[in-house]
């Protein structure tokens, strides 16, 4: 590297995305939006970056790592958005005469300021739809019918949906002696971690006594963790049944599992078919700010790719703004996560840049090919002349075919004695001539 | 505010867009976007944060203040990026194998890190086209023939090109004795004040000495000033001819006026109207990294708004990565500014969130109404039920109004006994029943 140059790299977690691959992911991002559309939600933008007390809430826990800007501003610290929940919620409370419920989509990046590591984006798509004030199941039923919709969208073979209700893991919490929020967001934190670490780390981690004073470790007892074990375990019982014999006497859990079984009676009126639903006692969500109904989404041949679309019903984070509890829910498709697993590079389709191509053999036929061209355009045709210098036909040919065009438009000398022009479709190797009349741009597509 | 609240405040100069207004940005964005992929633009995606190295050169000079994130990281800083030409430079340079030339287009936000005021926006959405690797004009002719569309797609009302040369600038430079780059630099900065401050401001400004080392002042001599003077005025003669008689003898201004020359052979190819297009010698577009053509957009009945779209050819900038210069041209609409001066939120027109709203008078209607939101989906029509409690007539008429829908889908008792369902134009007030046949979703737009 010569002194005065600057290395033209990227920092980690951040990635470009050539033509190849942009053209592919406007067309998926253009047919989600589509469908959010048709169930009824209406776009919002919101900014990238908000005041980090915005994002995080006075308590200021979090589980995100966020990328701050520097500097202060009112004392206050700017950051940029690690979801598109939290802008949502921020704009409804500050906009109290909104009508309510909202339905609202927004699609745009989002920002994890963690370390950079390989396979980890910081910089991410998110695809989101949220309806604001709406109490019943019939709004996660709509949300999960969209979603069903919308994720079809990247044909990634059969999924399924993970739901769970927070209620349920309440009582659960109830039920074990669990009775402060911080120990309840900790048994949920493990219970987050069920996949990573499986039953037997789970237990063992909820057994483990603490160690000193801001260790929170939650030191359950032998009855505590075999209850806990039947929970996770299940045996033969559907999970709705075991919830009830297990938590059936707790203050919290029978209102979730009510709040369950209506939103199955609302799958089946949506046309969702049995095996995409799996009511799963595990599911938790971590820290963040559900309150009711959560979900994840399982590809069935890639468990491993974790969830590609996850949500739930928070119906206290608008409050932490109004301090007025409005009902919502919503759910997010990581965008750039699926693409990455079902998109790649190294794929050797055609990709078109532009339809056809308009040779230029000499400067004098200039006017006339980009006439053509203009022509072109007002039939819908995208099209071009090459800017380079390379002014053969093989040159020009190559140049086409580079372009990923269908089409070459040929204009020569004996081409203007006959008053025609040539097309030939590369996709096909046709070629024919077509008279120069008013219309001819528009039915080069039959050749 | 009660204690442990946040306020749901947004930092000074970032915007929310509420539906209203975000429908129509993204209908807009959509048209933009179809003129760019006519004339053979592809798209490219490039990070929101760079490297600070990267944005602004191993010189480190800039006139944009920048977004910086906190912290450093392998000894770099992190940034915002303030456009999205410098992110294309660092890709192409990255890319050695990349086919030139390369046309492509990007829509996205950018960030200016300026103390938020009035009116300023802090993060604002360019759509940008750029074509790398052409030497010819026919580059800049495509480039302003396609933004000369993209530009109609906002109906700004009549609108021209201001378009200069810098090489006219440098023989200017060169006329005046100022053959120091940063000498030149500072002329560049001046002139581009004319507007703001007048002809006699800038003479003043040039003429001014310096008063210590650090001081950038001119202080160009009587003869000096009598040439910008001269240059700047115009007098009777064309632009062209009065760069050609004062700075004809010049190394540098004849290139410049040839390629402007051969520019307007190039634009009438493209049937671009005489009024879009102005000479204007003033015309230096800042310290930015223009080399060669250079060009603003100006709406005649709002010159007050400054330019609308910018652009011109920017030789170096690649080089500023890989050592090797690349010959690049390209514009820039500040989308954010167009739309804040052409649209507002007070417009009283219907927005539509959803075409149809299906009432749902009784629970037990409810499968059956989801069944009818579900065909009108697979007819193509965006349709939803209310999600609110209120089931009376009335409300519900009331929410589909609120939502912008033109159908209202009644189905009660009435209804159900006579197989048909009821069918409201709220545009028109029209209401007719239809049987409830296979295809009765599509027929509701004949009513």
């Amino acid at each position: 590297m010569s002194e005065g140059r600057v290395k033209p790299a990227l920092p980690g977690g951040f990635n470009d995305f050539p033509p190849k691959l942009a053209i592919e992911r406007e067309r998926l991002l253009g047919e989600v939006v589509s469908v959010f559309r048709k169930y009824g939600f209406a776009p919002l933008e919101t900014p990238i970056v908000e005041f980090r007390e915005v994002l995080i809430g006075e308590a200021g826990e979090t589980e995100k790592e966020i990328f701050d800007i520097a500097g202060d501003e009112e004392d206050k610290t700017l950051s940029l958005r690690f979801d598109l929940t939290v802008g949502l919620a921020r704009f409804v409370a500050a906009n109290p005469e909104l009508p309510l419920p909202f339905k609202r989509y927004q699609v745009g990046p989002v920002f994890r300021g963690e370390k950079p590591q390989a396979g980890r984006y910081r910089q991410f798509v998110q695809m989101d739809i949220d309806t604001v004030g709406a109490r019943s199941t019939l709004a996660e039923a709509e949300v999960l019918s969209a979603m069903r919709e919308a994720l079809g969208v990247f044909s990634p073979g059969e999924f399924f949906f993970r739901i769970n209700h927070r209620a349920i893991l309440e009582g659960l919490c109830e039920a074990v002696g669990l009775h402060h929020e911080e120990d309840q967001k900790q048994l949920m934190r493990v219970l987050d971690k069920l996949e990573k670490i499986g039953l037997d780390g789970v237990l063992q981690e909820l057994s483990r006594k603490p160690e000193h004073d801001s260790d929170r470790a939650l030191g359950l007892d032998d009855d505590a963790l075999r209850l806990v074990e039947k929970f996770l375990s299940g045996a033969d019982e559907s999970p709705l049944t075991l919830a009830h014999n297990l938590l059936g006497n707790t203050s919290r859990a029978p209102a979730g599992i009510e709040a369950i079984e209506k939103l199955l009676e609302h799958f089946d009126m949506w046309g969702m078919p049995k095996k995409l639903i799996t009511i799963d006692l595990s599911v938790a969500r971590g820290l963040d700010y559900y309150t009711g109904t959560v979900f994840e989404t399982v590809v069935v041949e890639k468990p491993q790719w974790g969830s590609v679309m996850s949500g739930g019903r928070y119906d206290g984070l608008i409050a932490r703004f109004s301090g007025q509890e409005i009902p919502s829910v919503g759910g997010s498709i990581g965008f750039d996560r699926l693409f990455r697993l079902l998109y790649d590079d190294s794929d050797e389709k055609k990709v078109s840049e532009v339809e056809a191509v308009v040779m230029v053999f000499e400067d004098r036929f200039l006017p006339r090919t980009i006439e053509f061209v203009r022509q072109l355009h007002e039939a819908g045709i995208s099209a071009e002349i090459p800017l380079t210098s390379d002014r053969s036909f093989r040159g020009q040919m190559n140049y086409a075919l580079k372009r990923g065009a269908k089409y070459l438009v040929i204009y020569g000398d004996g081409e203007e004695e006959k008053g025609v022009v040539a097309i030939k479709n590369l996709d096909t190797r046709k070629q024919q001539e077509i008279a120069l009349d008013s219309n001819w741009a528009a039915r080069i597509k039959e050749i």
